[in-house]
C-alpha cells in the first residue's frame, strides 16, 4: 500500500494551507472539526494573517511548519493552491487534498489548469485528491479534515468506508448512513480525481480490520484495472464493494463507434463486468444503504432461497413478486418443516411460504422465535425475512425475541419492519441485526446478500484475473483479410464455418467443390464492410453453375458499385444449416479493455438490446454467468419448435473468444454475427476483425 | 350512494356489540379510541355482562338499545356475530363492521360460515364490512371504529382517503403516512370483503370535498365493474386513485386456461386495464405514500417534460437515467431559457437539464428562486424537481425560497431533499409543497403525476364506458366453424383473409382457383384445434395440382391421426405476404368481463410475454396506449429490413376487435394468430373462435 495513501487517510499531522479562525467559513471548518472531535495528531494552520487559531499556532508559510506535515489540505484559491503543492512537496509532504475548485470542472481554461497542476504535483512528489473536493474524515482517529455538512455532528466511527465522486451527493449519503447507525469509519471524497481514485482510498480501507463494507458513489471510470482489482480483493476477503454508479441510460461517449458497442453503450459494460467481478451495484443511495446495513449485520446466505415470514398476506406476497422479480427462490417448504410449524401456529396462520404466523406471536413470543428456527432449518432455505410493523406497545419485547432468534439462528436473517419504534431500531442495530424499513427494499436487499455470495463461490474457485494493459491505441486499425482472420479464430478454438480465398469464378466453383454444397460466396475487400449492401453476397448455392453465376454477378456488382474498392477475391463459405442466432464480439473498452459480448440475434439484439458484456479472461462460470443474464435466455432451451441449444458447447465458444482476445491484444474489434446455436454444437457464420495491424 | 356507507362511514351513532371496559383488549378499543378522539355521535357499548363502560349506558342486548344505531361494530366471537347481525337487522341497523375471525380465512368450515354469515345478512337487510377485519376510521367526525394499532394515536384528519384489504399491511401504511404528514380522512379495512368492497367505501369518499386523492391496498379482485367506475369516477372529479396490488408474479388461478391468458396471467390483465382507466398503480407502500404527497400538494402537470434542477450534478444524472426509464422527457432547455440561466447561475454550474446551480445559492437564494422561475418557463417543461441535501443551517431560509417559488410557480414542482431538517418539512407541508427524500423516487412521483394527467386527457375526452356484466357462465363452450367466425369477424369491420370451405380436394382445387394462389389448404373439424400437429395444414400452395395433393393428403392425415374427429371439409384460404408477426386476441376475465390482447407475435410473445391487455370498449386512444406499452414497439417502426408498420390501420384492427368483445358476448375466447402487420395494413390469417353456442 502506498505511503501517500497511508498519509491521506491515517495521518500523523494535518496541515491546513489557508486556515481560518471562523468555524462557519470552508477554511476553517477542518481545523474546527478536528479540534472539537479530539484529533491527536499535530494540527499545522498555515496563514500569513494569523499568529494563532483556536489556540494553536499559524505558520505564516509552509517552509516556517515546524516539519513535513503528513496531509496537507489546501484551502487557498486555485492559483496559489498550485504554488502550495510546489511548496509542500519541496517540504516533503507525500499527499494534499485539495478543496479548491477552478480546475477541470470549468472548461477549457480549467482544464489547462489542472493539467498544470497535475504537473506540478508530479514534478514535486506529491499526490493529490482532489482538487474541487470537500475532504475526507478517518472517524477511528476523529480526523475530518474536511469542510462537509456531514461532519457538522462529530462522525461516529464503524465498519462502513465510502467514497464519493460526489461532494454535495456523498454528503447526503454519508448523513443519510448516519441516521441509520450506519458508522463510516472512513470518508473519502475525489472530487475532480485528478490523481487519487476512489478505488486507491477504498484498497487501502479494506485492509483495516474494522471495516466490513466498502461502498462508491462513481460517476465515470478511467481505469477499470483498479476496479477489477479492488473487487477481486474485496471477494476473496469476503468484504463486499458496494456501488452506485450514475449514468446507467446515458449514451456513453465512445472515440470509436463499434456495432456491438453502439448497441448497448458503456452502462452495459460497466455492469456486466460489475457482476462478473463480484461488485454489487445498487441503484440509488436508499438502495446502496440497504445493501451496506445488510451486510454490516448479516453473514452471507449460502444460496437463494428465501423464507418469509410475516403477519400479513399482503406483505408475503409482496415480498414473494419482488424475490420472483429478483431471481430468488421462495421455495416451498417441506413436509417436515411444515409439520413442526403447524405445531406452532395458530390456525388462521398459514404454513405456506410466505408464513403468515398472525399477531398472535405477542401474546405467545414463542410462536415468532419457534417459527423462524423451523425455518430456517429447512435444507432449501438460506436466508429469513421477517416482517412486521408498528407494535409501539411491545418493543421491549420484540427486541427480546429478535435476539433469541438472532443467538440461535443458523442461517442470516433480516428483520423488515415498518414504522418501528426508534429504541427497538437502536437495540436491534446494538444487537447486530438489521433492520429494514421498506417491504420490497428488504428483499432488494437479500438479493444483494445472495449475489455477493454467489459470487464469492464462483471467483474464489479460481485464480485471480490476470491483468494487463488495454492494446494500443492506434490509429491505424483496419480489418483483417477474412481467411487470416479464420485462422487466428481457429487457433483460439472458435468453431467457424470452412471457408476458401478464391480469384475468380473458376477457382470459386472449385473451392465449392472442394467445400461441399451448398456454399456462400461474398466479395473479400479491406474497403467493402457492408458486403450485402452492394450486392456483393449469396447465399445457399447448391451446385457448380449457381456458384459461377453468383460468383460473376458479385464482381460486375462490386466493380459497378464500389469502383474504387480494393478486390481481394471471393470469399467461399460452407452453409451451416440455421440455428439459434446468435451474436458474440469482442471490443477495447477504455476502462476494462477486452471485453466480450454475447447476445441474442436479430430483433433482441436489434430492438431489445439484450445483450451482455463481460472482462477477459473468462471463467467457464463467468460465461454461464453471461448467458443467464439474458433477457431472452429462453429461447436456449428451445421454443417454436426449435431444440434446445447445447449450451455447454455455447460457453465453450465463449470461453474460446475469451482466450482468443488474451492471445490477440491487437485486434480491437470482432464481430462475429450470427453465430448459430444448435444442439449440436455452435458455429460462427460470419466474422469482421479489425486489427491496429489490419489493412488500412 | 347508499344509505349503508353512509352510515358506515359517517355514523350518528355506533353501537359496540360486545364491548369491553378493557382499553387493551380488542373488543375495548374502538369505544376507548371514540371517547379519547371526542366523537360527537351517540355511542351505545352492548354487553350482558356490564350496565356501565367508561361513563356510558351499557345494554345488554341490541333489542335494549334505545335506537337502532347508524353503525354496529361487532366484536363478539364469529357463531354469536351471526346472530348479532340477524338482531341488528331486525332493530334497524342498516351497517355492521365485523372484526370477528372465524369466516372464509378459515378453511372450508370458515367458508361455510362465512356463507350462513352474508345469507342472515341478506334476509336481515344488513349490508356487512368484514368480517376479519379491524374497522374504519372517519378522522373528519373523531370516529375510529376500529382496533387497529394505527389509532393508539389520534388519527389527524386530511385529503387523503385509505382502504385496505389487509389490517396489518394497512394498519402500517396509515402508519407511515402519519409519520410523512398525511392526513388520512377516511381509513377502511374490508377484511374478508364478504359484502362492501373497497372500491363502494373509497366511491363514497371521493364525493367529500375534502378528499383529494385515494388510495387503495388490493389482494384481489372479484368485481372489475366496480374498479372501472371508481376509476372513471376518480378521473373525471380530477382526484387520482392509487393502488397497489400484489400478486404481480404468481400465476393466477383461472379456470378455462386459454392460450391468450395463461401466457401473460391474471396481473396482466389488472395492470392493462388499469393503465387504460386512469389508475396509478403503485409498486409497494412507500411507492404509494410517494404518489399520495404527490397529489395531495402538487397540481397534475399538461406533459411529460421535466426540468430537473439540483446542487450535485451526479443526483442530476442519477434522476435523469430515471426519467428515460419511465419515458419522461428531461428537455434540452431551449436557448432563451439557458440564457437567462446563465445571467444567474455562478460560472461553475450547468445550465443543461438536470441544472447545476451549485451551493451558492445558500448565500444568494435568489439563485435558486430564479433558476426555478427561469427553468418552469420553458414551454418544453411541464414539471421541476428540485434536489437539494441536509442544509440544517439555512432551514428557515430554504423554506422561504421554496415558498417563493411555490407563490410564483405557474407549473406543479416537487422537491426531494435528503436528509432535510425535521422543521423544514412541516413548514413545507403545511405551505402545500410536496417533499420526497428519495432521489429515484422523487422522479417515481413525477411520473404518477404525469401518468394520471395523460389518462385525464385520454379518458375525459370520450364518454364514460359502458359496462355489461360478463358473458354467462356455461359448460358449452365449444370451436365456431371457421367460416361462420369468418362472417361474424368480417361484419365487425376485422380484416382477415379470404377463405371458403369445400367438402373435397376437387372442390378445393376449385376454391383455390376463385380465391387466387397461392393459398392455403387447413383441415376444418371442432374436434382438431391444432391442425399443425395432425399434419392438417398446407401453406404457400401455388397452383391446382398441388392443391388437389395437399388436399388428399391433408385428409389421409386426419383419417390416421384423428380417426375420431368429426370432419366439416377443407378450409382453402388466401395466402397472406409475410409481414410483422402479431398476435391478438380476446377473452372473458373473471373480474373485468371482455379483454383484449395484442401482443408482437414469435419469440416476443412466447419469450418475452410481450403482450398488453386492455378492456373492451377500447377508444382510439386506448388502442394506441396498448401499443406504446409493448416492449418490442420498435419493431412496429420497421427493423432488419422490414418496413414500418401502418399503425392506424393497427389501431383500427384493434377498435375493430372492441366493437367484436362488445357485439358478440357469446365469444369467451378469440385468437387471432399470427396477425401480419405491414406498411399497407393489417390481416388476420388465422383464428380460433369459443363461444357458449360454439359447437361441442
Amino acid at each position: 500500500m502506498s505511503d501517500a495513501i497511508e498519509a491521506l487517510l491515517n495521518p500523523r499531522s494535518v496541515a491546513i494551507i489557508g486556515a481560518s479562525p471562523d468555524a462557519n467559513k470552508l477554511n476553517g471548518r477542518p481545523q474546527h472539526f478536528m479540534q472539537r472531535d479530539g484529533y491527536t495528531g499535530a494540527i499545522y494552520p498555515v496563514n500569513p494573517k494569523y499568529t494563532v487559531i483556536s489556540g494553536l499556532t499559524c505558520y505564516p508559510d509552509i517552509a516556517s511548519l515546524p516539519e513535513p506535515p503528513d496531509l496537507a489540505v489546501v484551502v487557498v484559491a486555485a492559483a496559489r493552491a498550485i504554488r502550495a503543492v510546489a511548496d509542500l512537496g519541496d517540504r516533503g509532504t507525500k499527499v494534499a487534498v485539495l478543496f479548491s475548485s477552478g480546475f477541470g470542472e470549468m472548461g477549457e481554461s480549467g482544464r489547462a489548469r489542472e493539467a498544470k497542476l497535475m504537473e506540478t504535483a508530479i514534478t514535486h512528489g506529491v499526490r493529490l485528491c482532489g482538487p474541487n473536493n470537500l475532504g475526507v474524515i478517518n472517524s477511528f482517529i476523529n480526523m475530518p479534515a474536511t469542510f462537509s455538512q456531514y461532519a457538522d455532528l462529530p462522525p461516529e466511527a464503524g465498519p462502513v468506508a465510502f467514497a464519493s465522486q460526489s461532494g454535495a451527493f456523498g454528503t447526503g449519503i454519508a448523513a443519510l448512513a448516519r441516521s441509520r447507525g450506519l458508522g463510516i469509519g472512513y470518508f473519502v471524497n475525489t472530487g475532480n480525481q485528478a490523481d487519487i481514485t476512489l478505488m486507491e482510498a477504498l484498497d487501502y480501507t479494506l485492509e483495516d480490520d474494522r471495516i466490513r463494507v466498502a461502498s462508491a458513489y462513481l460517476e465515470g471510470l478511467r481505469d477499470g484495472d483498479q476496479l477489477v482489482a479492488l473487487a477481486d480483493k474485496s471477494v476473496r476477503m469476503g468484504k463486499p464493494l458496494i456501488a452506485v454508479k450514475v449514468g446507467r441510460k446515458a449514451a456513453g461517449a465512445r472515440a470509436a463507434a463499434s456495432h456491438t458497442g453502439s448497441m448497448a453503450g458503456e452502462d452495459a459494460v460497466f455492469d456486466g463486468v460489475a457482476r462478473q467481478r463480484g461488485v454489487v451495484r445498487a441503484r440509488n443511495e436508499a438502495h446502496m444503504l440497504d445493501l451496506v446495513s445488510a451486510f454490516v449485520h448479516s453473514d452471507v446466505p449460502e444460496g437463494n432461497g428465501v423464507a418469509i415470514v410475516t403477519q400479513s398476506g399482503g406483505a408475503g406476497v409482496l415480498m414473494a413478486d419482488r424475490a420472483e422479480e429478483l431471481g430468488l427462490m421462495v421455495p416451498e417448504l417441506g413436509g417436515t418443516t411444515k409439520k413442526k410449524l403447524l405445531n406452532v401456529i395458530p390456525d388462521f396462520g398459514a404454513t405456506g411460504n410466505p408464513v403468515d404466523i398472525t399477531g398472535q406471536f405477542l401474546a405467545e413470543p414463542k410462536i415468532m422465535t419457534e417459527s423462524v428456527r423451523v425455518v430456517l432449518a429447512d435444507p432449501k432455505v438460506h436466508l429469513g425475512i421477517i416482517w412486521l410493523q408498528l407494535m409501539h406497545g411491545y418493543a421491549n419485547l420484540l427486541v427480546d425475541v429478535f435476539k433469541e432468534i438472532m443467538a440461535h439462528a443458523t442461517k442470516p436473517f433480516l428483520v423488515c419492519w415498518l414504522e418501528a419504534p426508534e429504541q427497538a431500531l437502536t437495540a436491534l442495530r446494538e444487537a447486530g441485526i438489521c433492520v429494514i424499513d421498506g417491504t420490497e427494499r428488504a428483499v432488494d436487499a437479500a438479493a444483494g446478500l445472495v449475489a455477493f455470495g454467489e459470487a464469492r463461490r464462483r471467483i474464489t474457485a479460481v485464480p485471480a484475473p490476470v491483468f494487463r494493459k488495454t492494446a494500443p491505441v492506434s490509429d491505424h486499425v483496419g480489418p483483417v483479410p477474412s481467411v487470416e482472420a479464420w485462422h487466428r479464430l481457429k487457433a483460439s478454438g472458435l468453431p467457424l464455418v470452412d471457408c476458401a480465398l478464391t480469384a475468380d469464378a473458376g477457382a470459386a466453383v472449385a473451392a465449392a467443390e472442394g467445400i461441399g454444397f451448398p456454399v456462400a460466396v461474398k466479395i473479400e475487400s479491406p474497403d467493402i464492410l457492408h458486403k450485402m449492401d452492394i450486392g456483393g453476397v449469396a447465399l445457399g448455392l447448391g451446385d457448380a453453375e449457381s456458384v459461377r453465376v453468383a460468383a460473376e454477378a458479385i464482381i460486375q456488382n462490386a466493380e459497378i458499385r464500389a469502383p474504387e474498392a480494393r478486390i481481394d477475391g471471393l470469399l467461399v463459405q460452407a452453409m451451416a444449416p440455421a440455428r439459434t442466432e446468435m451474436v458474440m464480439g469482442l471490443r477495447h473498452d477504455s476502462a476494462f479493455g477486452p471485453v466480450l459480448m454475447v447476445g441474442l440475434g436479430g430483433i433482441f439484439v436489434e430492438v431489445l438490446k439484450d445483450v451482455v458484456f463481460a472482462q477477459a479472461p473468462l471463467s467457464w462460470d463467468d460465461a454461464e454467468l453471461m448467458l443467464d443474464q439474458l433477457a431472452g435466455k429462453a429461447v436456449l432451451d428451445g421454443v417454436r419448435g426449435q431444440p434446445a441449444v447445447d449450451k455447454r458447447a455455447l460457453i465453450d465458444t465463449l470461453c474460446a473468444l475469451s482466450e482468443f482476445a488474451v492471445e490477440n491484444p491487437d485486434v480491437v474489434e470482432l464481430d462475429l454475427n450470427p453465430v448459430f446455436a444448435g444442439p449440436d454444437g455452435t458455429l460462427a457464420v460470419d466474422w469482421l476483425m479489425m486489427s491496429t495491424n489490419g489493412r488500412k
